[in-house]
């Protein structure tokens, strides 16, 4: 990467000295399409949010002290209902398994989700899933439930969180799925995203989704990341990694140690479109389309999960019939999907990227993506499809 | 395994001076539950065979020709029309996959099966799929057709048939398909199971089914295996193998050269239950707990493979529809279904021995299970739980 | 199954009146081998243990209080130093995924293991790990560490111990890994088999070991079981669940709510063999094989899932070296070791059956296996192999 | 796309009037790298070809009769000994199974590759297998051989070639072995890849390779692939498909029937870095993040497979061992190999875009990749980053 210019620096200094991003703080930066980054060709839905789903919900609860912690819990529900007495088709692909993902292996087993997804840091997972599992036992119907598949994933956040100390519990649990919105999402260094770094920027939550013409089947495929990898930062194909000033270098300029970059992935996709399963599955394998798009070489230690369910009605499972009746769109006409899956995973990352604030933290600082060169990368390669 | 007393040395051999098995002479061997020996607890269908579901059709072709040729093929069709333009959903299940079977990723893919299913010795399924894409690319509606995933399985009858020189073709494909059975189906050393050995005995085709009570759903589940393996022979939970003769003891009073004992097994599995992709793999792999009862450790040089099938109509999947209705039975109410599994691929293997002549052939003979011993171990164990 | 005679029925409440298991009370109850029976061909190690493979230990830690609770941790260390630090190689295969086992994709993926394995109920699995990371982060050597993958898996015990209130914690956690025995291994009732429950009858812990020839490579395999699981109790072959009474009428007759009969099994492998992850892939799978042959038919609430690690010295894994030297035993030579591994789970099995004592918990009682009409069973069936 | 300006459908056509394409031909079309176009950041090998890693071969056979016939036969040998006899640790990764790769579950048991990789045109696949079995069994000390698993893949290459007819048999099988290069490689339309469309462009065999540093191992890890898929092309992230003419445009201006665009793409991965079964596992799935960045969305009617194997001397597998030493690269140390598998799949599938000319086939015209509005559209992006 190129040395980086004095004058950027201090610009990205001063873009920085904001301090510690606070979850409450409106933010300035915009998502991709607001900087006229376009990826794909298919429109998005109304919010270009997973909460284009119908039903679907998205909650944070982000835990930000100080410079100790930079951590938190972000919750998808795939409907308003009981998850567990209600379930909805589910699959689980594992691109890189260096990771975590409790409930694997029922979901892969049953093709079923009873639980919300719930998406924290690395170290976090076990409280989060005995906290979550407590919640939901606790639910009306419940009384009688001895067994129950709490689905939580996590990425690495020890670099701007004391993760070791494992502060994340009961608390963010609950916060997280009282404050659902079925509508916008807020993305960037919040809930399970407050911590974690991409291609050595400041990386966290992103959204987006895309909708299929009604000749296409019209249905609405919804993606969230939560971002926390390296590799070469390409942006709407552009390797702006090469023109971007090195954020290692950007975060030593304030704080000593900079990232290792190795990281990993969730990502988390709902749609409206009934399927099956096994055609979720193959839903969900297309979402590493999009992740390499970023520049990403799944490394070795970089943990990439996907979670795909379905929320078409008829598609519900109930433990109270013996046959349940059910439709899945035809594999010959699953290639738009596939399309609509990897463009939105592509653009939640950048969104992910892109609405992230600086945040200094445990062990250094991870900055944010800086606008101005990355703008002028993309406009240098004629990459910015519409103007603001 | 015990030393073989001279005067059952002689028994087996009279036994089998018989010759070579003839196709089309009526064998005099009976089946499991001819002999009183019943595995499991569940009723079988009408025929106990897999064609105890409906519209599930089964084909011989044998090559019988001196002692060099000892093999052929085996069809199974998942109904009586075309199986491209009128799938079904299907899996397919590796237990050890030292072996082949054509065709398994696109079934794993896509769910389902577009070509019968047929059986064949070792190096020979590659001019059996060759034949198989010629017959079916023949069919009515088919002149546009440019893919096609003919599935195609084997074990290894080298011992029994010179099998470097690859004798089977397109004679022996179109006759099995021209010989569909819906009704009984022909058992022991015929069409696939012509030249293989299972346990040092003369093994080869064999099924079984297992039709559910209606408050079960009623439905009927019906198995064909090609047995070829080795193990320590258990019938009906009893270690036979401590009391019969030696096989390769037996083989080599005949001629020279016994079998390895290491081989394979192919399991069909046919049901009429409305099962999507995900259900028909875990349907597949209870199969396994079947083959596990008689013996089998699944050894290295064992390719066992397992190919289910769901043939219910509102099931079927055709490339004109966008989103395919597609019912299944609940996960909670699979377990009968599992059970029905294990008892009917238990049985049918059984019954693949049990009705087997003994075989002279290219590399030595094998030996036709021994009825009289066997009988005699099962009755000490009191494991004849019903006299014929 | 048969009605229960009376005088059989007091027989067993007398058996039974010896009160709740007291993990400190010697049992008074035979291992298989001890009353007779004798699984497979193969040749036990010196405690018929997987402790019998050099370096492996086994600790438990009981939580029996009264009825409410039974339930507790069973640990299982590959080696006497620091898992994390010198990981060995290993691999996990879920025979019917409908349960949990915490840790699986990363061990799926490296093909390493980096912590003991844990086992306990289902609904402590989450406060379990997280314990066990607790334990682990302050182990020497492991201050910079922020990332772990604790292997904790579970059988559900909630009929008799009060899942919901998930009272296991470090206090356990801590107990189990500070009794490690590297010799004879405390089976039945205990640790994380305090309240397990298998084909009706009080499950539990249980362990058995092979060995082989010097011929065949000399190398140990050594399992252990936590059985919860039901189906036909199958013991040698003998069907003997036709002729044992019915459990659940013993257990109503002591208490009114019998138990479901759905449940799990874990099953972890150990062995001095080298072998590479692949490898331990292949052996894990025919764990299943001796699962089978118990009677299991893998049932859709059962969550079956095997571990498998090996300990040789060579193949240790440290993440300070580029490149690994490895050894692993050859494909063409591991049919010995499957069959180990099939006749040790087998064994393993019936000892927890057999070891245990009844218990009367939560939601009513499971009465330990009745010897007399057990062996009397086996006797009738000349399924005693040796006497005692 | 946007429509076809007159003046460059003529520059098209009169670039495309060379006529059906002739495998003898100097080609004069550059590798990507000949017009600037360089993937990634790491070296290449000396040839930039799969045969960069030492050992390895490659041999075309092509089948070229006037319009009927464009097919072929390409083969990739892992060395220049006896692949039945000494054989390699191997991997097999399905990104989308809807395709036909013979062998593939005895590679994924038992990790190793016991046959050079064959290529060739879909329904020639049983054929060539057949053929390849014929031209093991007659080598030396293959006379008691009775079980090969000969590797092969397809694409579909039915649009420009008869595929029905199923031309290609023995004598390509034996030419492509016969003709084996083991320094530079041809590319385009030509072996396997004679009758294959990628992006509605001709596509066709590609290569390129890789080097690492010393002080990342130095090793060298080739790819080849069998270009034949769908999506919008993308080179150098450059998304080209914007400013490049409707392929399908220009293919009507010649004859009446384009490419339905739907198709697939085999992958061969060779590597000196010792690598073990599942290390070659995760090697070979990065190999589809290389694909995705061509613009690939993995279609439904793409079958895309990766196979990879290492050819490291001390990871040879001969069957007369008990126990095979082996080394592996360790999991840390992966990630240099996982960024050359990609970069240097997608400078293979640019590779065979660019080499290939426009051929003539059986139901219309596949045009070859115009250079002059490619080589605009990325020096409108500065994606040039060197010049010829």
């Amino acid at each position: 990467m190129k040395p980086l210019p004095i004058l950027l620096l201090l610009t990205c200094l001063s873009a920085t000295t904001a301090s510690t991003y606070a979850a409450d703080t409106p933010a300035a930066r915009p998502r991709a399409r607001d900087a006229g980054i376009v990826i794909g060709t298919l429109p998005t839905g109304a919010h270009n949010a997973i909460t284009d789903v119908d039903g679907v919900g998205v909650g944070h609860a982000t835990l930000a002290q100080g410079t100790r912690f930079n951590t938190g819990v972000t919750a998808i529900v795939p409907h308003r209902g009981n998850t567990y007495l209600e379930r909805v088709p589910a699959a689980i692909v594992v691109g890189n398994g260096f990771g975590k993902l409790l409930g694997v292996t029922q979901v892969q087993e049953l093709g079923e989700l009873e639980s919300p997804v719930l998406l924290t840091g690395t170290l976090g997972v076990w409280k989060v899933a005995d906290a979550l599992t407590t919640h939901l036992l606790a639910q009306p119907g419940m009384a009688q439930v001895r067994s129950i598949n709490p689905v939580v994933g996590e990425t690495n956040d020890g670099y701007l969180s004391d993760i070791r100390a494992r502060p994340v519990g009961p608390a963010q649990v609950e916060q997280a799925l009282a404050r659902l919105s079925y509508a916008g999402v807020e993305e960037g260094a919040v809930g399970a995203g407050a911590g974690t770094v991409a291609f050595g920027w400041k990386g966290g939550i992103g959204t987006s989704s895309r909708r299929l013409e009604a000749t296409q089947g019209g249905h609405t495929v919804g993606v969230l990341v939560q971002s926390n990898f390296g590799g070469h930062l390409t942006v709407a194909g552009v390797p702006v990694w090469k023109s971007l000033p090195d954020p290692a270098q950007v975060a030593r300029a304030l704080q000593p140690a900079p990232s290792t970059g190795d990281g990993s992935i969730m990502i988390v996709i709902a749609t409206d479109a009934p399927l099956d399963p096994a055609a979720l599955r193959r839903l969900a394998s297309r979402a590493l389309t999009g992740l390499a798009r970023t520049g990403s070489d799944m490394s070795n230690g970089s943990g990439d999960y996907v979670i795909a369910f379905s929320t078409a009605k008829q598609n519900r499972r109930r433990r109270d019939v013996a046959v349940q009746p059910a439709a899945s769109v035809a594999n010959d006409a699953m290639t738009p999907l596939f399309q609509a899956t990897a463009e939105a995973t592509e653009e939640a990352i950048l969104n992910s990227l892109l609405r992230a604030h600086t945040v200094r933290g445990h062990q250094g600082t991870a900055p944010e993506l800086p606008l101005a060169p990355l703008l002028q990368a993309l406009d240098a390669a004629g990459a910015r499809t519409a103007t603001p």
